[in-house]
């Protein structure tokens, strides 16, 4: 094997990052803003604050901003567990025999198990600095709720999440590590909201979804005094945040003099993708630089590939603001034999953006597929990844063959946001040969997008 | 906080170390040899080799020579996962308010999630070497299985693991890491083995231990043609291979000008702990330096503090040779609802005779105060340790607040060898606040003690 280059490359820790970048001041076409449901305006400052946290509200409406420092809490706790490797795939491009030069920024190397931490102790630091007494969440395959309970933790701040109920029933060790760091866990829908009890009456039996278990939380936090809600992706902040991964990405990158000819991440709210691309699209927006950026989303929950652009809500319930962005509508449901993750209807307004101006492609990707890919590098690469970031394997391993067939020497970037140990039910089913694909009907999606709300 | 030492010291791969260190070169009293349960004569290679790997019977008889080179394609491995990070707890030191600094080395990095897979890699790549089918194994906690499945993996070899009992009903996932990894797991005690048949026959209900267990895999070895059994814990040679953990970390204390002034490890068959202070001792044996080195061990199976230095099996089913140890006698069971790992009834030659000798010390901690101190660590360190590590966690925070009290700024290093993903059951119990502390009776350690073989 060559070995020039090492198998990881860790940046000191002086070199973490020191500000985020804000990739929408390089924007032309700006994302679109957050609408307020009743009025169809522009969700202001005011309107938003009785929900989020002050501050960052204010990185949420920023569109000017380039760089935000990172405050030293912040910083100094970024170095519990970053900085975080870049690492060679030199198994991977051995077992496939390909041309290609892979490499991937692993984020898992902390007990959250995701890159979900650099945006939760972020948020989790503002609401303490605003004198908040607790902060309510969602969380999905339970990552963002990780990471969130650790954050608080770190804080003293109170945690409560609303966890989609197939993936409190598929995964109760999440519960456990949550509890661990103190946080209360419900699954959702539960009858704990109003919105919960309505949508268990509208579709009793229903596994639950994240646009569901956020209008629960964001229930919970309007409702009790001394709380706001906090969201795991899809806002502009959390994508602010977790820009850390390619700031830090692209410095090792540059340290080895390596530039990326593709650059790889799963999509689900499009924290990790957006984090990740950021600074590279920043340099494409800027023309300074081009790549070839590519979204893997699930083909049970394509967003962007088969979704439609236009303002829809956030969360099944209807209660959050207006967001304009590729969406199979508020009242999609994946299929609950998904067990993939990435479950949300929606996409980032910026990703959203982006896409449309074709600076990323998109592409969906089957999850027996996907486990396929997560078998192979858990045995080559020694890392047993998450399924959401398998999404990105995938396309990568998929990327590398065709270089393996032109002989061309493509690099190739992507995002290898966690690893899979509280995904086991899902390895079992694919050990067992039971799992399936599971893609929606056009039917399904313009039954589901006929739904939008009406904005022009 | 100070920082002029960072948070993490990774050394660069090349500075991986490219030979394991034999401690037995330095010992003048040598550890007892291993004897044919038949004869009680000393076994020799011929007697060795039907069931384990001809070139690890080698290293496990040679208490001469110091250094073994690390063969090429185990040290290619190595960089998978390698080097494991050094970690100066700042956070944990901050929180106890204490003037001692502490620092550990951190070996969950890697899917296993422990530092089993150190000695995985060289069993499997002599395995191969060997030219054999596959090997059999026994697994506790899971970690050992995991490791050998991901090393099996890597070299095709085919992996048979025989689990203990409580450990495969309490971690159902750890049977589909394995699974991904390709192993074929058995629950032990099982009716495959006539062993296995024979323990349950005897002990009917039986939760099973790592003595059964053993028994299992040997047999299975030696009634398959082209298998062989490896261990991951007690024998001369895993100490041999975990070697690189206190080398690595010794390098790594060399860079940032550390010397520690206590060494803390937990204790169950003694591999993590060998492994971590082999270069230590090394120094303490040669009279280079000196160390205060604490072996910890669970309470409810407290071979060091409680044991007899006697020769004893390895094995519940007593079909292995006698090693001399400090033991609790191989029909030692371990309560059922102990669920902190390291449930072995004996120790590892080596570190019995250092033990033996006064080059190191022991104390037990019961579970209620390890998962406190886990939850702690937690909570400020931001990793999830496995209950295992936890014991060692226990003894450093205690040695840290004995320095709160006198003021004295003591450096301490300790092996957290894995991380506690799949020991949730156990948190739960903790979180739940129904964990109780179990500690064998003097009656039932003289009762198991009373069946120790005679040899004199």
């Amino acid at each position: 094997m060559e070995e020039k280059i090492p198998y990881k490359t860790y940046l000191s820790e002086n070199e973490i990052p020191k500000q985020w970048y804000n990739v929408r001041a390089d924007m032309k076409n700006k994302p679109a803003p957050l609408l307020n449901p009743g009025t169809l305006k522009p969700m202001t400052l005011e309107e938003l604050t009785p929900v989020f946290c002050e501050e960052l509200c204010r990185q949420e409406l920023d569109n000017d901003t380039p760089f935000f420092d990172i405050p030293q809490e912040i910083q100094d706790f970024y170095k519990m567990y970053r900085p975080a490797p870049l690492v060679r795939a030199y198994f991977l491009e051995k077992a496939l025999g390909t041309p290609a030069k892979i490499y991937y920024k692993f984020e898992g190397n902390n007990t959250s198990g995701s890159h979900k931490l650099n945006s939760a102790i972020a948020q989790a630091y503002y609401a303490k600095k605003q004198g908040l007494k607790g902060v309510t969440t969602e969380t999905g395959a339970g990552q963002w709720g990780t990471a969130l309970s650790m954050a608080c933790s770190y804080f003293g701040l109170d945690c409560q999440v609303y966890m989609v109920k197939c993936s409190y029933e598929q995964k109760p060790f999440r519960r456990e590590v949550m509890r661990t760091y103190g946080a209360k866990v419900t699954p959702s829908p539960s009858n704990t909201t109003a919105v919960g009890r309505k949508i268990l009456e509208e579709f009793p039996g229903t596994t639950g979804s994240l646009g569901c278990a956020i209008s629960e939380a964001v229930e919970a936090a309007v409702t009790q005094p001394g709380y706001r809600y906090v969201l795991g992706s899809v806002l502009n902040q959390v994508l602010l945040h977790q820009t850390v991964i390619g700031l830090e990405a692209k410095a090792a990158l540059d340290k080895i003099g390596v530039k990326p000819d593709i650059i790889i991440g799963c999509a689900g709210g499009g924290s990790n993708l957006g984090g990740l691309i950021s600074p590279f699209v920043g340099q494409k927006l800027r023309g300074e630089a081009d790549y070839q950026i590519i979204a893997v989303e699930p083909a049970s929950c394509p967003s962007l590939t088969r979704g439609k652009y236009a303002y829809d809500f956030c969360d099944t319930g209807m209660i959050c603001p207006l967001a304009k962005m590729y969406t199979l509508g508020s009242h999609f449901m994946p299929s609950p034999s998904h067990a993939g993750g990435l479950r949300y209807h929606g996409m980032s307004s910026i990703l959203s953006q982006l896409y449309h101006d074709g600076y990323i492609e998109a592409r969906a990707v089957e999850q027996t597929s996907v486990f396929a890919a997560a078998e192979m590098f858990a045995r080559v690469e020694g890392t047993l990844p998450a399924p959401e970031s398998s999404h990105a394997i995938r396309a990568a391993i998929d990327e590398a063959l065709k270089c393996k067939e032109t002989g061309e020497e493509k690099t190739i970037l992507f995002g290898l946001t966690g690893t899979g140990y509280f995904d086991l039910k899902a390895y079992e089913s694919f050990n067992d040969g039971t799992m399936t694909d599971t893609i929606p009907t056009d039917e399904q999606i313009a039954d589901s997008l006929s739904r939008l709300p009406k904005v022009e």
